[in-house]
């Protein structure tokens, strides 16, 4: 299998362009990324789905391999400016697949921890497809979707990942009354993003995939969202596509902390990697008023 | 909400009975466990499900908090008789929810690393189940499943976590073709064991719930098993049941890795955890051939 000169390059130039990924400037040996605006949630904090993506982007980078998956636990905030240092240790490395663990830090300051791996995948291995993707309308027949762009559903705020993504509610055909938080989103990295490469890394569909914890609010029958306490995706095979269906659905929610998955799909039905999440669950009123104080 | 003297106490006593949990002799400031048979998979290895268990219960026993979820990476092996000292850093506390990291080491040896936390749900936060437990008959109608317990189709190995826990096959009703990997188990710890308490712990679910592969396998369209590369698990309220049924699915597997996910349910229908995890597949004949050699 020869790998084509995207595949080999790691960093790979969208995670480059993506994260603004460039050596540690105290340490040419880490990889850094300072926090724009585009990384962060609207409340100017830095994005759950920035953290797993430099943990991705990170992986591959120190192995050369692509990532198989990764689960990054949120510990502490990082503001718009701070330089994020990531390391990436090798714990195990194997014929096939690496282990890898990746910190983010800004100083003393650990900001996300990651564990995962990364693999070279055999041409002949074991391959499927366990599931179906949703009956759902094009992106072009679906509306774009503001929720959590604007408090007051006028402009949208200047901070936030929406500032280089795009998502459309996609209603899903057949739901089932079973699945209260069965929802789907179609997502893209703004076009003028999207062109560094045709095929979307792994890091890309971690940054996109981030929307767990509404699916689960919906299931507990209010509109809400959460604050993770990490971000989980699980890799298929590589895919050429801009637009991505994000697949949302929520599994149990007790006590004020949930979980929920994704499945994010191609356009012509390839599961193209499974994220899982647990967040501490907050209704749009919470939200507000915290923000208002 | 008052907890009862068994949820106040950590590590709990079912945890200290299936995992042997103890002070480290040389650090009684640090769990620690031996490697015993019943701790392994067949092959004589430490077994991942334990792996999680042991995570789970020494971030519950550092926080005092229940454990909410984990994602442990397996590293390395332990042979049997090799005790394991388990470190837990907490790092990051607030006020409802803790996340906690746990190393497992042998000497120098790294051979599990967990990401996780701990929480305190709040009687009056959010709630909600997100799917429904598949129609399966009781674990009283349904078959012991021998499956990789033995070799050779005839006495089971002295060696693997059946020493300690029973599965049984659940046919599922109305299983459809699109999910080629569906499959449920009924699971407990020998009844022996059980007797500790009434409450499963969420490292009693980790325990059981390492099945995954099995499933991504069928989804492949063969019998096989995996190398789990992490075992992950999701937790939600607490339940009193002995029996536990493990719903299976594949997402998806290419290159000979692959991803799933378990719903762990009580008998009466409550979504009790979710964990998925990632493998390394192989084919029940790799394995023979492999352990034969």
């Amino acid at each position: 299998m020869t790998a084509s000169p995207d595949e080999q390059q790691r960093p790979r130039p969208l995670d480059v362009e993506l994260l603004g990924l460039e050596p540690h400037p105290d340490d040419q040996g880490a990889l850094s990324l300072v926090v724009e605006p585009h990384l962060c949630r609207t409340d100017g904090r830095f994005y759950g789905g920035a953290a797993l993506a430099a943990a991705l982007a990170a992986s591959e980078s120190a192995t050369g391999r692509s990532a198989l998956w990764s689960t990054t636990q949120m510990i502490a905030t990082a503001e718009i400016g701070e330089r994020i240092r990531l390391d990436a240790d090798v714990v195990a490395s194997g014929r096939s697949v690496d282990q890898v663990q990746v910190r983010g830090t800004v100083g003393d300051r650990l900001v996300f921890s990651a564990v995962g791996g990364t693999a070279t995948p055999r041409p002949d291995g074991l391959r499927a497809t366990g599931q179906v993707m949703p009956r759902v309308p094009g992106p072009d027949d679906c509306d774009d979707w503001r929720r959590l762009r604007s408090d007051d559903g006028a402009s949208p705020p200047e901070v936030g990942h929406h500032l280089i993504s795009e998502h459309r509610e996609a209603p899903i055909a057949d739901r089932s009354a079973d699945r209260p938080g069965h929802m789907a989103l179609w997502a893209r990295l703004s076009p003028a993003r999207a062109t560094a490469s045709p095929v979307m890394s792994p890091a890309a569909l971690g940054f996109l995939a981030d929307m767990i914890p509404i699916a689960v609010c919906r299931a507990c029958g209010v509109e809400g969202a959460g604050t993770s306490l990490d971000n989980s995706l699980r890799i298929g095979g590589p895919a050429e596509t801009d637009w991505v269906l994000l697949e949302l659905d929520a599994h149990v929610a007790f006590g004020g902390f949930g979980h929920g998955l994704v499945h994010l799909w191609s356009p012509d039905g390839e599961l193209l990697g499974t994220g899982t999440q647990s967040a501490r669950l907050f209704t749009i009123d919470d939200f507000v008023n915290r923000r208002s104080r």
